[in-house]
């Protein structure tokens, strides 16, 4: 027996979220049919409202106001360091780590000519503005390994004045990871990385 | 950094569905703030539209009109075998395995003194007109096995005129299924259940 359109809609959609294939999706779809009439409504309420977040006007991170909580911190204001990311989980990932205070800037992908994506696709000029503007000395690329992010970080490096400190995270092994598992690529970067001890 | 309350909310409700957890819930929530704004629109007006969906008057099925497709298949009709089951997956199970060509009728549940479902929470009186309304000579209970399983098909024998024939299908040992790994309940069910070859 097909399902009928309305619940078919639903499968449709959640088929198209990371992870979640057509099994799954029928899965959730008729689990949610048991929900209180509320509750759906609060759902479909939640899923509208997430396409009016906004996101900040100097890092693009989401906001709830015009600038964001990492922005508008004033501590976080006091450093001259800008730290370079693609992406908003990426920008998420670092904060969850603790390890850095100092501001981000999102460029919302990176360069890849096959899909059509130059520099003006990029927060680019937003990047050249705020180093300018906000006294910005030193620019870590926490940009992810690959041929598009590689490309991304050289031209940045040549966008950028020379009188910025321009960086790029280190690669090699991750922690906890072993040798016998790990890709040859990621070998060789962790050689190319080597560092005294 | 704390997620803007607009997405915490859908991730709360995604953490609800089956097999799904903080972290899938973000991170299926963040790839949702990459849709168009119509997309998330259409996903949530799915979701609302579920609210509004209808069940067959009859077995208690889905139903875009009042008399779900089986119901009204004139063919289906013609059959005077009725299988009962717990709940819509189940039924959508036996429709998969194309095996039982008559009707259905859903209980949408099984008798569970601890949480409080009784004769009365279950779809038993529509059962008991059905049969005698639509000359039902063979009653097959697709219940699924279970203590509560159990003593619901024992009540549905009592309650049932004598002259239906109220049958149960069959436990073993699921097809592909190694002896070595099946539980030792299933074992006992199977030997109770052979057969003369």
């Amino acid at each position: 027996m097909e399902l009928p359109e309305k619940i078919q809609k639903t499968v449709h959609m959640f088929s198209r979220l990371p992870g979640v294939g057509e099994k799954t999706a029928i899965r959730q779809t008729l689990s949610m049919t048991n929900w209180k009439r509320e509750e759906l409504i609060a759902f479909s309420e939640a899923l509208k409202a997430l396409s009016e977040i906004k996101h900040c006007k100097q890092c693009g991170m989401f906001a709830d106001t015009e600038v964001c909580l990492i922005c508008s911190n004033e501590r976080r204001k006091e450093s001259t360091t800008l730290c370079v990311v693609e992406s908003i989980t990426d920008c998420l990932a670092i904060e969850r780590s603790g390890t850095f205070k100092g501001r981000f800037h999102i460029l919302f992908g990176v360069l890849n000519p096959l899909l059509g994506i130059g520099p003006d696709e990029l927060k680019l000029d937003q990047l050249q503005k705020r180093i300018s503007e906000e006294g910005v000395k030193e620019v870590i690329l926490a940009v992810n390994p690959s041929v598009e992010g590689d490309a991304t970080c050289s031209y940045i490096k040549q966008i950028l004045p020379e009188s910025v400190l321009v960086e790029r995270i280190g690669f090699g092994i991750p922690m906890g990871g072993s040798l016998e598992y790990v890709d040859a690529l990621t070998i060789s970067k962790a050689m190319e990385n080597r560092r005294h001890l």
